[in-house]
């Protein structure tokens, strides 16, 4: 991933924080310049690293919505 | 990953499919035994290999459904 340039183009919300800072986030970040995609992603303290995580088109994002949806 | 061991103990939804045949899933997976969480992540065809991915506690998953519908 050191070759990959990427640009947190929105903070939508911090999921959760671990003990040691880390915490998992819903973002919108544009990789290498394209259109923004949603994330979701474990990041260090002040985003200096990035764990693993998965990128979301938006029309995944809604199926995923209406399941969530539906779970509860 | 090669050695860990999971188990797909339900499969809740399909979020997507690649041209190539790999889904971006949403399961519950117990990762070495221990209790389910819910995972969100790429799978080759038939499950026979998985890509990257994020596991949720079901408050962060609870958490991701109230932001979700306050989006749209």
């Amino acid at each position: 991933m050191a070759d990959l340039k990427y640009e947190i183009t929105e903070h939508i919300a911090v999921l959760s924080e671990s003990p040691k800072g880390w915490t998992k986030e819903l973002n919108l970040i544009s990789w290498n310049g394209r259109e923004p995609k949603y994330d979701i992603r474990d990041w260090a303290p002040n985003h200096e690293k990035m764990g693993k995580g998965v990128t979301l088109t938006i029309e995944e994002l809604d199926k995923l919505r209406k399941i969530l949806g539906d779970l509860v």
